[in-house]
C-alpha cells in the first residue's frame, strides 16, 4: 500500500533514526499523527532548538551549549587525566559509572578509512595541541574493544609516547555481575591474559 | 551527569515515540546531532508538513491528505464489505495480504471506558451513518484479538444487527494477544478467508 507524500517522507524521515526499521517507523509515523500530534510538535521543536544551541565543547569536542563543556569547565576535575573515547554517549556512561575524575577528549567515531574516517575527522590535531599545552600526564583510551576502536587506541598511543605521555588502556575482561557461561571466547582470553595477582 | 537544556529537551521528545526508552532516546538525539545533523532537519520538517497535511479520510477515518482517502475514493473497491480496524497501521498490514478488495472503517482505537474513549471517540456514529446509508453488506470486524479489541467487536456486531447488516468476525488465524500490525500476510489472509458470522 503506497502512503500519502507527507506520511512517506514522515516515514523515510525516522528511518534515519538509529535502530529505526521500516515497521517501527511506520508506527511511531502513525503515533506521531494520532494521538501523539502533540508530542510531534514538540518533537519538531525541540530537534530545531537542538540543531541551533548545540555545538561541540572547543576543548574535548563533547556535545555542549557553551563553548566549553560542564566538565572543561569545571576546575574541579584532574587536569593530568585525560580519557578518550569515541563518543558522547560513553562519556555519560562513564559518568554515570562515578569512578573517573579527569577530562574527556571525544573523538566522535574512530579511524576508518575505508569510510573516509582519518586523523582529522576524529580532531588529533585539537588532541594533539592539548597534549602538547602540557596538562596532561596520563592518556587513558577508552575506544571500543572492535577492531577499529583497537586501531584507534594504538594509533593514539603512539602519539602520547611522541609527546611524552603515557598512555593507557581500559582494563579488558568478564563484566562484573555476567557469568563466565554466557562470556564470549574473545573476551574469555582477554580476562585470562589480563589476569592479575591477588596478594 | 545532568545534559545541556536543549539536549535533555530532545530526548525527552523523542521518549514520546513508541518503544523509545531513555537509552534509545539519548542514542538517537546523540546521532541526530553528530552525524545525522542533515537527517535532523529533514526529520523536524517532515513532521513539520506531515502535522499541517496528514487529516482523517472523511468517509473511513483512514490517514489522508485529500478529503478522501485513495481507497475510499477507488471506484473499484467492493462497498457492500466494510472492514472496521482498530489503527491505520491495520489498514496497511491488510492491504498488504492482498486478499481484500472492500472498503474500511477505522476506529483509531478501541472501546476503553476507563481511558475515557466510548463509542463517540471512536467515530460510531459516523459508522452508523455509513450502514444507513445502505452500501456495506458485511461489517467485517478486524479489531485486535485482545479483550478490548473483542468487546469492540461485540458491541459493533450488535450495531451491525440493528441496521440489517451481516457482522463477521475474521478467524482466530490471528495469535491471541498478538497485534494486527504485526502479523504476516498469510496469516491475515486465512484470518480473512475464514471469517465466521456472529449470530
Amino acid at each position: 500500500m503506497k502512503h500519502s507524500p507527507a506520511l512517506a517522507g514522515l516515514i523515510d524521515a525516522l528511518r534515519t533514526l538509529p535502530g529505526v526499521g521500516p515497521k517501527s517507523a511506520q508506527r511511531m509515523a502513525f503515533h506521531l499523527l494520532q494521538e501523539g500530534r502533540v508530542g510531534a510538535g514538540a518533537l519538531a521543536q525541540a530537534l530545531g532548538s537542538a540543531l541551533a544551541a548545540v555545538r561541540r565543547c572547543e576543548r574535548c569536542r563533547m556535545l555542549t551549549e557553551t563553548p566549553l563543556c560542564a566538565i572543561c569547565e569545571n576546575p574541579r576535575r584532574d587536569g593530568t587525566l585525560l580519557c578518550v573515547v569515541e563518543s558522547p554517549a560513553d562519556v555519560v556512561a562513564i559518568e554515570s559509572s562515578g569512578s573517573y575524575r579527569g577530562r574527556y577528549f571525544v573523538l566522535m567515531g574512530h579511524l576508518s578509512p575505508l569510510d573516509g574516517i582519518g586523523p582529522e575527522q576524529l580532531g588529533i590535531r585539537d588532541l594533539e595541541a592539548l597534549l602538547a599545552a602540557g596538562g596532561p600526564r596520563e592518556l587513558i583510551l577508552a575506544t571500543n574493544p572492535t577492531v577499529e576502536g583497537e586501531a584507534t587506541a594504538h594509533f593514539l598511543s603512539d602519539i602520547a609516547r611522541r609527546h611524552g605521555v603515557a598512555a593507557t588502556r581500559i582494563a579488558h575482561g568478564v563484566p562484573i555481575g555476567g557469568e563466565l557461561e554466557y562470556v564470549d571466547g574473545g573476551t574469555l582470553a582477554h580476562a585470562l591474559a589480563g589476569r592479575q595477582s591477588i596478594s
